[in-house]
């Protein structure tokens, strides 16, 4: 007989694509899957996904690093032929929205096209599972409580728009070409490994000068925010139960932060807590930037999920392991 | 004193780019233009769009055709540059919503990537008013009666998934680039010179075998058709009275036609009214096809258009204008 530990290894073992698996979410999401017995293909790039945050992840053996571009066809094609995937968590993407003001076709190539090029490797070698990391930013500037059956969706920023794209070709793939597929909503998500955000830019603002922090905007710009490893929770959660061909999901913190409070946390930790705060005034930090939004939860809600951390401990968590561990 | 025809003239006369304007509703749009004194420049690829169908308004001087592809970026800014726009007319696309079935990225390349295009050289020459195209197909599968700001948005197909793209990206450059757009969501249009659909369908099918139909489905869907000089007065209306950044409109005849009953009129209309018709099965006739909507149109009703001809007229007058003139 099978000790039951195996077994459960046994029905556990998926093999999962974790597409921009060496970036901030994705390296934590490879960590839960792999402590959860799957094996596990970390693909990435590296443009904004570090070596560093998958470093301790090298000698598992059910761990396997692919530097690929998911814009690369004929590779992709023939890690989808070698590897036989059970399933796709795709979060590869530019995640900065502020970048994609700067260059339009950006986000078109790196969140767009990729899901293009990952539903079409899916479907040709029949990968017929899918979760996609998508974003609040597809309803644009509304402050409604937002369903995921709410319309109207009006991106303000080119990253919104590219994720919306993919939203609808995705919603196709799962429609007709029969590719299960979990839509979750991420929120602001915040934690160690991140990229940029807030929290980032204010550590890196005071490291070059510790005694004065400007803040873009007037302060009062607020968001729920979730710490990331709440929001792998609510990825796996979702994935596991989803069964429906396209299921939406919106997922948030509980509770509001503003950026003046970010900012007063983030200088607290700080090794000058005396820093000034100056505000640049204005109600958003750049264009396309939604000032706030409001998620109706209610679906993930009825699943069991609910964040460990609210919005503002999840500020003050993250500070806290970054000042540990740095970023 | 300028005679008040001639002042007329004046105020009327806006430069206009009508992509696809040698296609079906593009060429109806460009008689009207021309018909109300603005200067016309007709866009086209010709792969759908036919010469026949402008050749009557070639002696016109203020018409200019101009064979070219959106996709050939260098001489579409050439054009954009020598000609000063004052507005776009954005109605080019692959129209055929089975063709994208088939080839998965046909409607990606001739609706998706064509309006990125045609927004970056508007963005580019400063042009600040845009008509887009777009289509009821955006919703996907759902019999509510479906507003302007209405939700889930999930497309069935590779057309509605890439008019979906094209209306995010549309969205981002109304809200944050200053382009004016309105969005009109076409149902379905019919009339001589259309290049696809049941009617044509129908009739090509008659002509090779007389006496005998064979319509896919069962013939229960059900649509609302709207006559393409009903939709051409939608599109200048809502152009002409809109003045919001982003506006939506959602247009639809009354009433609604199966496709039984234009099988019935094709047939009664063919040399051989008494032609059997008989139906494949099915509740739709090919994947991505939506059997049923319902659109809310009271928006555009409250701009005080109403169609001239209800959706079974629509039918009616189509298969007669054709029986008289050919597509």
């Amino acid at each position: 007989m099978l000790p039951s530990a195996y077994i459960f290894q046994l029905i556990m073992n998926m093999k999962i694509l974790v597409t921009g698996g060496a970036g901030f979410i994705g390296s934590h999401l490879c960590d839960a899957l792999l402590a959860r017995n799957d094996e596990v293909w970390c693909l990435d790039n590296l443009w904004l996904g570090r070596e560093n945050n998958i470093a301790h992840l090298r000698s598992n053996q059910r761990f396997h690093f692919v530097k690929l571009d998911l814009l690369e066809r004929p590779a992709l094609n023939d890690l989808f032929s070698d590897a036989k995937f059970d399933a796709v968590f795709h979060l590869a993407a530019n995640s900065d929205i502020r970048a994609g003001t700067s260059d339009t076709s950006l986000d078109q190539r790196l969140n767009f096209q990729t899901t293009v090029e990952v539903l079409d490797a899916m479907h040709k070698h029949q990968v017929k599972r899918l979760l996609f990391a998508s974003t609040s930013a597809v309803f644009g500037e509304n402050e409604s409580s937002l369903g995921e059956l709410d319309g109207p969706l009006r991106p303000i920023s080119f990253y919104g728009a590219s994720k919306l794209a993919a939203e609808a070709y995705i919603s196709v793939y799962a429609h007709t070409l029969n590719i299960q597929t979990t839509v979750l909503r991420f929120p602001n998500v915040i934690g160690e490994r991140a990229t940029h955000g807030a929290i980032y830019d204010f550590i890196a603002k005071l490291k070059n000068s510790p005694d004065r922090l400007e803040v873009l905007g007037d302060g009062s710009q607020s968001k729920p925010y979730v710490y990331v490893s709440d929001l792998v929770h609510a990825m796996l959660l979702t994935f596991d139960t989803s069964h429906s061909k396209f299921d939406v999901f919106h997922v948030a913190g509980d509770g509001f932060t503003t950026v003046r409070e970010i900012a007063e946390i983030v200088v607290a930790n700080s090794s000058i807590p005396s820093a000034q705060i100056e505000f640049t005034g204005g109600d958003r930090g750049w264009p396309g930037d939604v000032p706030r939004f409001n998620y109706d939860t209610a679906r993930i809600r009825a699943l069991g999920w609910a964040p460990h951390y609210n919005s503002t401990n999840a500020v003050i968590h993250t500070v806290k392991r970054i000042r540990e561990n740095g970023f």
